[in-house]
């Protein structure tokens, strides 16, 4: 039986190795781009930061592994161009320019997503640059070996602008934020957004938000970023303004799209097309709060999603419950997490939400070295179900925020929450633990 | 309507408080024995560590706040010695040798626990000190402040034991611990306390398992501490072995006693005797886990019975759905976590245990300044549900410990938590958090 896939990274490799140890006599073929696979590219801006780390460290599994000790057939420098569901083949054109087409049983569709560039002039200048891929991540440090940068500007404030940001500042280089809505991070309570803008301004970074992009253009020592109102300069500019999936083979082919266009998918990873699955950063997912499907590209979620093919591939059909919206990053020395849905989400979603905003801290009354920690917090007044929280502190955030995160799986109401038995000791916070603080009073708004 | 309380400490002070705020013409009285009210007892132990702090930093809130702020009739020196269920009053004797007697329509003990000593020659020699109340907090400081302690000797090594051991430490004093039982922290998993213990020795702490203490007696520069065959010295010997609840004046009312001696109480804190509540660390509570009594004196549950109490007094009933032993403590650089069952507990409360013990790390592939983390995890084989976990770390174990925490009180099953939605990022832990990967390796073992 022929298993193949498209896309050599987080959905596709774990696809491929779990399928291999699940039934070894399989034929596994993995059809992937570029010459990288499985590599840790959430690590990327903290490579970045460090001159004396190779990109290259970031790689798990090295592809002769994949293919001698694992049996995988690893065609790295294989562009797939064309799925017939019809005649269930794959055709597409390799490195060295031939053609080539492949027929599965099960095709497993990982393409992945690609950064998105704003419809402006100059974006294809030398100097401005994505981060997406290995490739990307190498081309920003090679840029950066090879050029004496000093300021560099993000357009974009999403999570890894925000990583790129702390990363540059690590090497050195001043950096400005801009992006043309206003508010950075909107999905955040304006409370919890000021404490990270405060962050980042403390740091020396500029933040410019509300400002529309013209363009980008060559200037004096560098580049220049123009908006009506402001021209920001700088030797390196770095467009982290989101992704997009890559669905569109998918498309050609008929398969139903889905949310954001990524490729819709049921829970055991199906497209519409039989024999074909879609997971990681290319395919929708259920998210457990709206029971509505919804677009989060998320490692966890990629790895899962390989793994649950694999399973439903070698014959142990398997779905994922769905996911409930959980994101972390570091922003200097500011953890911020979130899990389920802001006030705004709830209310599009059908919930009456409540919200609360308390401060807290990170550690006891009167310990040692204790930080602010703020939370934030939504329920339903009709159903008295949580919805969402978030969290931003100095310390005790990151993971703090997977309690909610399973509630939320549980569909657990406030009150049963906030009777939840959390751990507590003076070194890691208050006897009334932040979240059960900001429980009891979003209770009273209930 | 009278509400008369026994014991002005977590669970005593936060019934008078939130009854006060309930219903303001409430006539609140407070019996306390010593001088001492609303204290973070747990902080002593770090309190102590610094010999420029004063004990009295601990205090959360003065006497005369409850008093004049709160217009709550504390009165403190005075200790309640006699319940009369049939009257409905409480009688005693004050500090100054006056008799009282209070009548009530509500009573809460809230009498705490006290420490338990051995029946050993020498447990009243002057250096040999317990620490539960803040008074003995103050004694150890003086002590240590009048004199000049090079060496100490703890015997016992469960939680405030291992706390006043880094204490003392961190003081400049060399400890040695001791205990008759084999086997450190016994109730965790043998890789996780082997983990303690290398971080205690590593730092020049004697541990001194499986030795029975004979006498401890006057030596020429301090104390000893006498085994068969080890003899330990030290200027000051803490004994901290346990606590065991102070329900004493309720045993003599002839209110049913619970487990390990504490007041059997129902969801809603009521003892057998009409209109007497108990709560904190003299009442037991329900194991969400087992559905059985249990009896683990810690500071969250003391607060939430306090004002549940004080909620049900001022006519809004209120029950605890109970607790899942999720604990929490630091030995010097180690985070150390559990919440609900070990793999024996799970065996004698009728469950058909499987158990998992897996090595992670607490950031991502390549991460820099990553540490192993060590999580142990328990499951029904027959349920499939989700019965414990434990965790070991030098960071993120203290706070990842509430996931399972979370889906220990909604008894989800080991296949449901290893789906759930956990947030990653590379500096707070590898895309499959160590709590997923135990969960993964756990389920192939149901």
């Amino acid at each position: 039986m022929n298993f193949l896939i498209i896309g050599g990274d987080a959905a596709g490799m774990s696809a491929a190795s779990r399928a291999k140890r699940n039934q070894p006599d399989l034929n596994v073929t993995v059809l992937e781009k570029t010459t990288d696979v499985s590599y840790s590219a959430c690590g990327m801006p903290y490579n970045i930061a460090d001159p004396d780390r190779e990109i290259e460290d970031l790689v798990v599994r090295q592809a002769q592994v994949f293919r001698e000790k694992q049996g995988i057939r690893l065609l790295t420098g294989h562009c797939a161009e064309k799925i017939r569901p019809a005649d269930q083949t794959v055709s597409g054109t390799a490195a060295d320019g031939s053609d080539f087409s492949f027929s599965y049983d099960h095709l497993l569709i990982a393409t992945g997503a690609s950064p998105i560039k704003p419809e402006i002039p100059g974006v294809d200048l030398p100097g401005v640059m994505v981060l997406k891929t290995l490739d990307e991540g190498r081309k920003i440090k090679a840029f950066l070996k090879a050029h004496p940068v000093r300021k560099a500007v993000i357009i974009g404030m999403g999570y890894i602008a925000l990583e790129m940001c702390e990363a540059l500042h690590e090497r050195g280089i001043r950096v400005d934020m801009v992006k043309p809505r206003p508010r950075l991070l909107p999905w955040m309570e304006e409370t919890l957004s000021g404490v990270v803008r405060e962050e980042l301004e403390s740091n020396g970074v500029g933040v410019h938000d509300g400002h529309v992009i013209e363009r980008i253009e060559q200037a004096e020592a560098g580049l220049k970023v123009a908006c009506p109102d402001l021209t920001l300069e700088g030797e390196l500019v770095l467009i982290a303004i989101g992704v997009t999936p890559n669905s569109r083979i998918a498309a050609d082919a008929g398969i139903t799209p889905g949310l954001s266009d990524a490729i819709a998918v049921n829970k055991a990873l199906q497209t519409s097309a039989p024999n074909i699955f879609a997971a990681g950063d290319c395919a929708d997912a259920v998210h457990v709060v709206t029971g509505e499907k919804t677009w989060i590209p998320l490692a966890l979620r990629a790895n899962r999603g390989g793994w649950a093919v694999a399973d439903t591939v070698c014959g142990k059909k398997t779905e994922l419950p769905g996911i409930v919206g959980t994101a972390v990053f570091k922003v200097f020395d500011l953890q911020v997490a979130r899990t389920g849905l802001t006030s705004a989400e709830a209310e599009k979603a059908g919930f009456e939400p409540a919200e609360v905003m308390i401060k807290s801290r990170s550690r006891a009354h009167r310990h040692p070295n204790g930080a602010p920690i703020w939370v934030q917090m939504v329920g339903d007044r009709k159903s008295g179900r949580l919805l969402g929280a978030q969290m931003v502190g100095r310390e005790g955030a990151a993971h703090r925020i997977n309690a909610p995160a399973v509630a939320l799986h549980t569909r657990m109401t406030v009150d049963q929450f906030s009777q939840s038995d959390l751990a507590y000791a003076p070194p890691f916070g208050p006897t009334w633990d932040p979240l059960l603080t900001a429980a009891n009073q979003l209770l009273k708004k209930m």
